[in-house]
């Protein structure tokens, strides 16, 4: 497949874009040649894709499904009995409705942790994403749901092979609270024998802090230490409540964090300290956790919550700057996944989008990075390539009606 | 003019529609008649507008024009430096940019303060959405400039019976720090005589306070109060920094509170006290203010971090429920300027829009409330009519192209 992009803008140039297979080949002012398919980029920015570093895609079915609750109300009382409704269809068209947000709102890569993982990697396959999709371990559950569990892990495991390439396995515990230390040790050992990442929620709210002490005596990021589970291909979810040892901790192990304010925010989970991480060096990427909690997966809102959030919390408007904000939301997901994307260059693959300027959340046109961290929403995305294959144009992703449909129809056998 | 909404979903029915003239005629589930223009509801939710309480409308020229910078070193070297350049055509541009971007995200009203108000005057008749424009009022400024906004103001005033019924003239004094005790004791007055609304910033920061506890032993709420400024057409916008004691007597007189969580979160403001402030009965709007210090005009970012933002702040899930939030973005806001809308009613004001639920954000259904508040974007405006006229159908506004050519051509001579 080869796509030529033309006349678009990027940073301050019009330039145009050779695609050749899933890669970038080519940046200049004008290219020749012959092509498979032809884009016009005129009044479009071309920049980078977006990268969401935790999330549980299937949830969309949740959406709204209760509002204004406690946490543990919320969970026993909603999410819970929801849940356990959730069928193999329920989370495959759940995960579907899921990538066609994220598409819509310039997303190319989830890494998820949720049950039946094998229909999320069956919606992934389908829908032209990227994923690390994990394999989920949760402890403090009936003796059938963990064995379930452990069915479903081992055959993902098994069908890895025949996965594309834009799928990768993660393991997932789900937490230190729900996962116990004897499971935690063995993952450890098995991420690195097997050379995978470790996706995990850590120290998302002071509950979990005080029960951790109360137990090990450690906070939760170093009773993780202490059982081998920080290192450079550990993604830690939420890491909101941090000490100034803890945040030395994941520095000197590498470990990548994942910021999910949205989420904070609206179940008040506390503050994250963006400026003392980002200054100290830890790698800060965004998550828009799952959908009963945020409630959209637009990295849009990540950004713009993640930036004034940070800028209120440390009482500093000069807290974060725009770029630093979208380089978390594009070039640092990639990183820390691996994937050779995450910024526009000869030889990188082919994850991009065009942003369309004629709308007027662009215009002023002083800082497009600005505006889009801060201004901008869904709706300026025109058009999304992945791995070289264009997955949406002029806003519009085959499939989209029925997707919504199926989704409509599902979502109401769960209530 | 009349217009019929055809088979539209209101609440969990699915109706018909009838406006006549500016007002809504009718809601049956089917209605006969001829009627000049017909609307197909179908897959759409019928629901109030946004009113915007508190906006500096031509800012959308500076937007993103200085990021991430000390409030002093912002305004004296980017945001002065750049309004200084400011002309009657730039105002007006970038008011027309502004109603856009408003329409495009589903408001109908604006509460504006700015420079050469006349030019917004122009701008809002064209557009055909509803404001209220300010006689601003500053005090520390030259001679030259003073004389210039009191011609203007007064240019305004003669004026205002040829200006459409969609425009209400407010007295907005900038702030307590900016206006001296002569010149607002003088707008209190002639508030009571003209029967006017004042628009003035309130509260907004610690300094400011702290500055008028100095010079006048008082909040900056009571210091208001003593110049007879407080009462039930007062709209006070941001409102950060209140004591109880303040709360109590913006209650007594019936002041209205404009939240500005995006602008207050951008520029580290403070935190405002939703709860104790709902709790105690006092009308809370949103507003976006300008675009330099948001960096839209998007009411759902503004129900978003009002909602998410008092949660944190009061480390509290349960802080506000999306339907007190979704009314403090339409009804309280209609209300407070005696525009007779901001529900959908027979008999009411014909301003309202058309939710596109065929969009992911949209689905789940098991809250569209929730889903407007906490998932959905601008993307989901389908159709805005405001007076009994359509502004916007399947989000195209007419003369949108144009507007964004301008603004873009007139916002590069600001630089």
């Amino acid at each position: 497949m080869s796509i030529k992009i033309e006349q678009v803008q990027f940073q301050n140039n019009i330039v145009d874009v050779a695609i050749q297979g899933n890669r970038i080949a080519r940046i200049a002012p004008q290219l020749s040649g012959e092509f498979e398919q032809t884009i016009d980029g005129r009044g479009k920015l071309l920049t980078a894709a977006f990268y969401n570093t935790h999330c549980h895609a299937a949830m969309t079915l949740l959406r709204g499904i209760a509002d204004n609750l406690e946490l543990f109300d919320w969970l026993n009382n909603y999410i819970w009995p929801a849940e356990a409704k959730l069928t193999r269809e329920a989370v495959y068209i759940g995960s579907k409705l899921a990538i066609l947000e994220m598409i819509k709102s310039g997303t190319v890569f989830f890494n998820d942790m949720y049950f039946m993982p094998q229909e999320t990697v069956r919606a992934v396959e389908e829908m032209g994403v990227r994923a690390a999709i994990g394999m989920i371990a949760i402890d403090t559950t009936t003796a059938d749901k963990r064995a379930q569990y452990a069915r479903d892990c081992q055959e993902l495991w098994e069908k890895r092979r025949d996965f594309s390439d834009r799928i990768q396995l993660t393991l997932a515990p789900h937490a230190i609270y729900t996962v116990g230390e004897k499971a935690l040790r063995n993952i450890a050992e098995r991420a690195a024998s097997d050379n995978l990442i470790i996706h995990t929620h850590l120290a998302e709210t002071l509950r979990e802090v005080e029960e951790c002490q109360a137990l090990h005596h450690l906070s939760p990021v170093a009773y993780l230490d202490k059982l081998n589970l920080l290192n450079e291909r550990t993604l830690a979810a939420h890491a909101v409540h941090l000490s100034d040892e803890d945040i030395e901790l994941l520095k000197a192990k590498k470990v990548t964090v994942a910021y999910n304010p949205c989420s904070n925010y609206k179940l008040s989970s506390g503050r994250f300290r963006f400026r003392s991480l980002a200054d100290r060096g830890v790698r800060i990427t965004f998550g828009t956790d799952g959908c009963a909690s945020n409630d959209n997966l637009s990295m849009f809102d990540e950004m713009k919550f993640g930036s004034l959030g940070a800028k209120n919390e440390q009482n500093s408007s000069t807290a974060c700057s725009a770029g630093e904000i979208l380089q978390c939301a594009s070039q640092h997901g990639a990183e820390a996944f691996g994937i050779d994307a995450g910024v526009i260059a000869e030889g990188k693959l082919a994850d991009m989008l065009l942003i369309d300027l004629d709308v007027p959340c662009m215009v002023a046109d002083h800082d497009l990075v600005s505006n889009l961290v801060y201004a901008a929403d869904s709706s300026c995305v025109d058009t999304v390539i992945c791995n070289g294959r264009i997955l949406m144009q002029n806003r519009i992703v085959p499939g989209e009606k029925e997707i919504i449909a199926q989704a409509r129809k599902l979502c109401r056998t769960l209530r």
